[in-house]
C-alpha cells in the first residue's frame, strides 16, 4: 500500500465526517459504541481466523463474514486489509509492551525478571500463534512507513527491554555475557517453535494439535528452563 | 491436489513413454541427461526464489522462467507446483537424513554427537531459510498422502535420531532428563529463529539481512551453546 493510499483514506475519513472518531461532529454515544464494536469485531475476527486456519493468508470477505459486518467497513475503518492487520498487530503487541513496562517495576533479581519475561513470551505465542508469521509477512510486504513502525515502535521496545535485563544480569554476575541480539532470536524462535509448527506436531508425533491441555504449560516450563540454563553463568 | 490428479499424471507419464524415467523405451543418454538437468533446474529455481523472496508463495511461471524451461515442464515432471515443492522438500531433507545416519557411525560421546547434530541443523536453516515454512505450508495444505510422507519419512527420522542421542546422554548422566518432543521444538525454533526472521532482523536492528558474513557462525555458536547448556546435567 502506498502513502498516497494512506492520504486518500484520510481524505475519505474527513469527508465521511460525522461518525468517524476523527470527525468534527461527534456521534452520539450509542452510535459510537456500535462503531467501536464493529471495529473490534473485525480485529477479533481476523485474529480468530488466522489462529484457526493456521495461516496469515485470510480474505476480507471471510473476515467481514466472521465479524458479522459488511466488508466495506474494513476499508472504512482501516483503509485496506493491510491496515486491518497492522491495527491488529498494534493491539496485540502494545498490550505486551505495557506488560513489559510493569515488569521493570518489580523488585526482583535479573534472573527472576528474565524468567517472568520468557514465560510471558511463551504465553503470547500460545495465545497468538500467528504473531511471528504476521510480523514476517508485514515486514516483507507492507508499506515502508509501516515496516519502520513495526521495527521501531513494536519490536525494538521488546528487544531493548530484554537487552536491559541481560545487561543487568551480566553486571550482577548472574548471566554469562551473551550478545542480546542473538539471544533475542533464540528466544522468539524457541518460544514460537511449538506454536508455529502445531500442525507439524500432529504429523510427526500424532494426536491433534490442541488435544493435550497441559502441553502449553509443559512446553513453557521446558523452554524457560532451557533458555535460562543457556543464559545463566556457570557456578563459580 | 487429489489422488485422481496423481493418477492422471501417472497415466500421462505412461503415455508419454520414451523420455520419462519410468518409460519402457529408455531415452538415449544425452537426452536423459538434458531432462534430468531440466528437472534439477526447476528444483534449483524454486529453491532460489523462495530464498531470495523470503516466501514460499512463488508462482510456476516465475519458477520456469528462472530455470529457463517452459512451465509446462513442471506439470510433466512433477504433476503440479505442489509436486515440485514436495520433490524439493524430499531432496533437501533426504540429504540431511543421510548426514544424520553417518553421525551415528562416529565414535563420540552423546554430548559431542548432539553438538554436531545441532550445528548441522543451524547450517541447514542458514542454507534453506524457507525450510520450516515450506514444511508448515505443506503439512497444512498438501494432499493427505503427502502430509503422511512428510511426517513419517522426512520429519520422524530426524526427531527419532535426536531422541536417540538424548536417551543415550541421559543414560550416561551427561544430559538432564528432558522430553525429547519438547526439546525438538526448542531446537527447530531456536535454530530457525534468525533465518525465518531475517527481514525482521533488518527492521529491528538495522543493516541488511545478509550484510554480516560472520553472523551465521556467531548465531550457530551461540545457539548450540544455549541449547547444550539447556540440555546438560548440572555438575554433581
Amino acid at each position: 500500500m502506498s502513502t498516497a493510499h494512506f492520504r486518500g483514506h484520510s481524505a475519505r475519513r474527513g469527508l465521511a465526517g460525522a461518525g468517524t472518531p476523527a470527525g468534527t461532529d461527534q456521534p452520539q454515544a450509542p452510535e459510537r459504541a456500535a462503531r467501536e464494536n464493529s471495529r473490534e469485531a473485525l480485529l477479533d475476527a481476523a485474529s480468530a481466523l488466522m489462529r484457526e486456519l493456521d495461516t496469515t493468508e485470510i480474505g476480507i470477505v471471510d473476515i467481514a463474514a466472521r465479524a458479522g459486518v459488511n466488508h466495506a467497513m474494513i476499508r472504512y475503518f482501516f483503509g485496506s486489509k493491510e491496515g486491518l492487520l497492522m491495527a491488529l498487530l498494534d493491539r496485540d503487541v502494545t498490550r505486551r509492551i505495557r506488560q513489559l513496562g510493569r515488569l521493570f517495576h518489580l523488585d526482583v533479581t535479573p534472573t527472576e525478571r528474565m524468567r517472568i519475561h520468557l514465560s510471558g513470551i511463551l504465553d503470547t505465542y500460545f495465545a497468538i500463534p500467528y504473531l511471528n508469521r504476521l510480523i514476517q509477512q508485514m515486514v516483507r510486504e507492507a508499506d515502508p512507513a509501516r515496516v519502520r513502525h513495526i521495527g521501531e515502535e513494536l519490536l525494538q521496545p521488546i528487544a531493548n527491554a530484554q537487552a536491559r535485563i541481560i545487561e543487568a544480569g551480566v553486571a550482577s554476575g548472574e548471566f554469562r555475557p551473551v550478545d542480546p541480539k542473538l539471544f533475542y532470536f533464540n528466544t522468539i524462535g524457541a518460544a514460537d517453535g511449538l506454536y508455529a509448527n502445531r500442525f507439524t506436531l500432529s504429523a510427526v508425533f500424532g494426536g491433534l494439535p490442541n488435544a493435550d491441555p497441559l502441553l502449553h504449560a509443559r512446553y513453557r516450563a521446558h523452554t524457560v528452563e532451557t533458555l535460562m540454563k543457556g543464559l545463566l553463568a556457570d557456578p563459580a
